[in-house]
């Protein structure tokens, strides 16, 4: 952030095209979250951080509190699955009832929290992983997806910078691609060994024995452990549990959702069919192209997220270390 | 069949454009199995079958009978996975020993059974769906994929036609989107109930209590009931195993292979990772356009069926009747 202004990746561009976008005010950092310019946990976090603090910051220049409570709302109903969005406004409105200074230091220190957590989720989860693993993961939760670092990916990044070998099998993730299209990308600028599979392939690899372990990101993680991410997440998890395939979630202790005992009370995001329905990408001419992949006339359901049981995870990879996926460990874990 | 002609849609083009397409030869026929513009387990059957006859007939008219046995090796190798595909092959080549016109009449003969076995199959399946079903379905498996009715879908067109009211929920099916283009273009030519779901969302919509029953149709079937069908269908099996969803593999009695034990013996085929890096369909104009859906510079891999263990499937749908998966079963249903 510079003076009002919030600075980020473009994503639906990538990897096609690297683009930074620079937003003005929460209602431009509103859009830029709702149409996934800006996605993954901890990045739609500290933007919203940086959001509600625009908010504050247009107050205070407009002497009109009344917009505070409006702008609150508007953030919140953007993505409704994602935990840190709501961790990041409710700790940048306290701190901008005292003044819209100390919102503006709230979200910087979000951010800047984001990164070194991702950077220690890093290290802890690096001690899981062998010389030789292959590892699966689903949909990105690399830097892109947050400050830096990332989470499922950041201990790949530290295993690889460690000497290890290790080969990422990533998974597409559709509707959006995200792991295709952002994880493959940034594995590239990496230099980590990969190859991308269709969602579909995952429990035949597990079968084949050629997946070492898996890490995903998460969305929001309840009390007990139950866990919402990406579409999809749950059925790798049960495929993991089934073929007795390590299957870790990497997030966060600002994942974590107090206010949520199970999964049940973890509200599913439903995006638009068109994301099923439509596909887009360059042609040869590299002109981006939208183009049908379904029947006409046949309608498409996309909820963005699901849910997966405690009891399929085999432990949290967090800032303070391996937490087991039960309710004690958790409590425990967001008490320290 | 006409003369030495084979007539098909062209299922690549579908649900664009509806196109019948001519083979003159065998190796026309081959190059259609091999691109896809005939494909599914029945239909591959069928075409192979005519293309086994189609050489036998040219042998004939060139007077040059070593042609055949290198046709068979060409038919035999256009899809290595498709039980199908050797059982045609190996029951049309039997009778072209006999005669050219023998050859013919056995290829005409596969096709007409496979037609009323599917049939069959569908009468034995809509016993299993109770009005208000809703069906989980992954690829296709429908009057596309076979001479008519279809193995999967059978069931569903009876159910529909006898008044039950049922819903489809269809899997697109990456990477080649048989479900989304194919299935979901058959049902609504059939007027019945659906929507395209992303294949990442079955396990979720399970979890839901949205799936009443997924019924799938079968590649090959080893004789312990290990079964292979499109890549995706494992993890289908064993989250409907998981979360006690009936799971039944709809195919005729020619798709079970007393050569292959168990799964561990039936080979897997192996696709061009550009089904996974491109998608192809219609712009907005209507144009048909290729379009990049994935970073790049990074590879895909991309094995095109997987197999499910026995112990996952509730049975299988036969023109017999309802075959439980194990080899006892099995074995006493191939005998017969």
């Amino acid at each position: 952030m510079e003076d009002s202004s919030v600075f980020f990746v473009e994503q639906n561009l990538l990897p096609f095209e690297f683009r930074i976008l620079q937003s003005d005010n929460f209602s431009q950092s509103c859009d830029a979250i709702r149409t996934m310019q800006v996605r993954g946990a901890g990045a739609i976090g500290a933007l919203a951080g940086f959001a509600m603090a625009q908010a504050f910051l247009a107050a205070k220049k407009n002497n009109d509190p009344s917009l505070v409570a409006g702008a609150k709302a508007e953030i919140e109903s953007t993505r409704p699955t994602a935990r840190n969005l709501f961790y990041a406004v409710e700790k940048v409105y306290s701190a901008g009832l005292r003044s819209a200074g100390d919102a503006l230091a709230e979200a910087q220190a979000i951010a800047n929290k984001d990164s070194e957590d991702c950077r220690k989720i890093g290290e802890f989860g690096n001690r899981l992983i062998k010389n030789g693993y292959r590892i699966e993961t689903h949909c990105n939760a690399g830097w892109l997806a947050f400050v830096d670092y990332g989470t499922a990916l950041s201990p790949l990044y530290l295993a690889h910078a460690s000497g290890k070998n290790i080969f990422v099998y990533v998974d597409e993730t559709r509707p959006r691609n995200q792991g295709a299209r952002l994880t493959a990308w940034e594995l590239q600028q990496e230099g980590i060994p990969h190859t991308i599979i269709p969602d579909n392939a995952g429990a035949w690899l597990m079968s084949e024995g050629k997946i070492d372990m898996m890490i995903t990101g998460a969305d929001r993680i309840a009390v007990n452990g139950d866990t919402a991410n990406k579409i999809g997440t749950f059925e790798k998890a049960l495929s993991a549990k089934a073929l007795g395939v390590p299957f870790y979630v990497a997030a966060p202790l600002s994942t974590f959702d107090p206010s949520c005992e199970n999964g049940k009370a973890i509200p599913i995001e439903e995006r638009s069919q068109e994301e099923v329905l439509y596909a887009e990408g360059p042609d040869e001419s590299g002109i981006s192209r939208k183009i049908r992949l379904a029947s006409p006339g046949s309608e498409a359901y996309n909820p963005a997220f699901d849910v997966t049981p405690a009891e399929l995870i085999s432990g949290f990879i967090t800032e303070k270390g391996i937490i087991q996926a039960n309710r004690d460990c958790v409590m425990s874990g967001m008490a320290d």
